[in-house]
């Protein structure tokens, strides 16, 4: 046995609003940081767990302190007894009767249970040697269901269901596992499409996209009509046909706004739209899923739990489903909305890029490809070429495609010099520019 | 002009949990705590604004780190531009475009919002010496449409049909607000029905309630069905059948649970259903509402903000709307909230209790009366006689309505003293008690 003697939580944040990396329609000048946690225990094999949620600025100290309020379901307690039921330590987290008020299952300490869970799991798949997809992949259906909190979810997902879903697919585990180690698993790039980058480099990263092997990339949209007419036609004749074209709106429009915006960009078929308007509003997303088809709506990066996902599910509110590494209380309810995803058909692509979401988020994918949906059609991880650098195990995308990572863990672990340089304030990196900041 | 020149967060904690006041099928042990907030400016009339989150113990501090972080939105800040512009200001804050990731528009990071804006509509009444009900109820309609965000509203409530909802009731204002002051507001109370209580508790409590004018008392329910059917069935013979009993689940059910559990209880006559499962849950609040008919359905004090009250309005997901002070972002986000209340038809019974609740939101309901639905049919507020004392303006509740604060302000003002006792964990309260605590 082993116990956990260190808890260590950090405020990392990347000076990333200076070359407007990551704007969009609502999120104008983000810095991408991480509240970061690190979980050491007294075993000899000197693991650590490793866990994050991604911000984009102010607040990260607020969700730091809220990973930090967690510390005494980690500190002294027995690891193994953790690890060896996170079905049971995941709900004895979200479930805190007093924390639960914060939300419940919302914001800020959802987040921070799910940078808990998540370097509970880094922790557990070093401990087996194996990457989290490939630990997740070896789990029977019976243990996959165990991990699931079913509250909320029973009329459209029972334990049963979930049960007849993981056995259905445990067959060809073995054969797809073979098939993604030889394929990789299929990326899109949202690189060229940040708001504010001029024609030019939208039309220059387009190119370079194509010629990586890309076979869909995301342009952002939403703050102005003319604006976004020109740059999706601009994308689509320098991608030509062949190559699908995303847009994302990030929440900038009311329902009949968003359907008749889509309405302009439909002549140059569009992949689906992404994030219309609120992410709260299931109704509203059902109403536009209905004005704007064929074209599909996607969303989920800001869908804070499995309880909205279910509506949007039950509703028809979306026809691509992207979960988030960080969002939602981590892997354990990504599995849950994988399940879901699966008994509704709908496909999952993740949201990835700020800080270490690709790294994170693979995993899942490539875990629901081999366990649960057993199919990659339609299904594709997004991925912007940001901040990999700073990872232990940094994604490989190559020829458009993710490649597998065979490092034991969940992929959350950032360097120690990145840690310490990009501290927030104190960190040389912010040190350094301390003159030039506004808002704290 | 004035300057805002100081800005206080505290973490105030009340040891409630060792005689299980407010225990709950969910809530098993809260510390009732408010994350509190005290603006100060330069002006002369040394005026303050006041402010807080309500929560239930642990997290408390999570909570004011949150309101902490929004101190660059006062601090140096010229006070009449926030007070004169209130619209504009909750704007400001709800939109920040790196604290929003945090949400958005939900849990810690919108309620610190939240506390920000009650403290600012509280030093705004103290300058205006009226208390909140009193000059929201002065304000012109088109001033009043100005405080709202109709952004992710708009097919559900206009500003063109909320004016004409406040220019409705504007020529009868005058002679409702002397029928409140003549007559008072109606309460009801939960003081009987804690889960922890004994039958001989709960008979005491329900004959004192009775005795002291209240029409309608409310019982938790939701942990054993057994208990849940003497319960009722004691506080029906107790009470007699002309008061109204409702009950609270605090959100512990299944959808399918939820209408089997309340056909046990439909035979006592049962006011409304409470929480009968997750706050998120608009299709699952629609489905029991089909199924529990007539029995209403009434949620409301953790749903996160004006666009899921917006779509369980539209789904008929509730039929009493229960407003609370410090779960939205605020007066403004409630004035969104009664209006879109208004427009469909559904009476708003707020939730209080906690610590400063009922203080906080008397104000609301009493300026619904006078200005937006103009009546007070099947409308009450939540009475829970617990820590009043700790407040400047304490409510005052006799034969068993609330009656009309004189004192300007919004009532979110604690004693000093209180401040200082309670102060966690430094407070003498907490300092003497540090040898028992387990869970920090």
């Amino acid at each position: 046995m082993s116990t956990i003697i260190a808890v260590e939580t950090s405020d990392i944040r990347f000076p990333t609003s200076e070359h407007l990396d990551g704007s969009d329609a609502m999120n104008l000048d983000p810095d991408y940081s991480a509240a970061y946690l690190r979980i050491r225990t007294d075993s000899e094999d000197g693991l650590e767990g490793h866990g994050f949620v991604f911000t984009i600025g102010r607040g990260n100290d607020v969700e730091a302190a809220a990973i930090a309020a967690l510390t005494p379901y980690l500190l002294g307690q027995n690891a193994e007894q953790l690890l060896d039921n996170m079905g049971a330590t995941w709900k004895s987290l979200v479930y805190d009767s007093q924390l639960r008020w914060l939300g419940p299952e919302k914001g800020v300490m959802h987040m921070a249970i799910g940078a808990v869970i998540n370097a509970l799991w880094d922790l557990k798949a070093k401990r087996a040697g194996l990457p989290l997809w490939q630990l997740l992949s070896s789990m029977t259906p019976e243990e996959l269901v165990e991990l699931v909190d079913f509250r909320y979810l029973s009329e459209a997902l029972t334990p049963a269901e979930a049960l007849q879903i993981l056995r259905q697919a445990e067959p060809g585990r073995a054969q797809r596992q073979q098939q993604l180690v030889a394929e990789g698993y299929p990326a899109y790039t949202t690189t060229p499409g940040w708001l504010g980058y001029s024609d030019e480099k939208l039309i220059r990263l387009t190119k370079e996209a194509v010629a990586e092997g890309f076979k869909q990339i995301k342009l952002k949209v939403g703050a102005h009509l003319d604006d976004d007419v020109r740059r999706v036609r601009l994308a689509r004749e320098t991608a030509g046909p062949n190559i699908r074209i995303a847009v994302d709106a990030n929440q900038r429009w009311e329902v009949a706004e968003a359907i008749d915006w889509m309405r302009q960009l439909a002549p140059y078929d569009i992949a689906w739209i992404e994030e219309p308007t609120s992410p709260d509003d299931v109704l509203g997303h059902a109403a536009i899923s209905r004005g704007v088809a064929p074209i599909p709506v996607a969303t989920g990066e800001h869908v804070q739990n499995r309880i909205v996902f279910k509506q949007m599910l039950q509703a028809d509110a979306l026809q691509v489903l992207q979960i988030d590494a960080a969002r939602v209380a981590g892997v354990n309810e990504n599995v849950a909305i994988l399940l879901l995803a699966a008994k509704f058909g709908v496909p999952v692509c993740p949201h990835a890029g700020g800080v270490g979401l690709c790294e994170a988020v693979q995993h899942l994918s490539m875990f629901d490809f081999i366990a649960v949906s057993g199919t990659k059609t339609d299904r594709m991880i997004e991925f912007v070429d940001h901040l990999h650098e700073h990872f232990v195990t940094p994604v490989m995308v190559r020829q458009g495609q993710y490649w597998p990572p065979t490092s034991p863990g969940a992929g959350n672990e950032m360097l120690p010099e990145s840690l310490q340089e990009y501290s927030y304030p104190e960190g040389p990196v912010w040190a350094a520019k301390s003159g030039l900041q506004h808002v704290g």
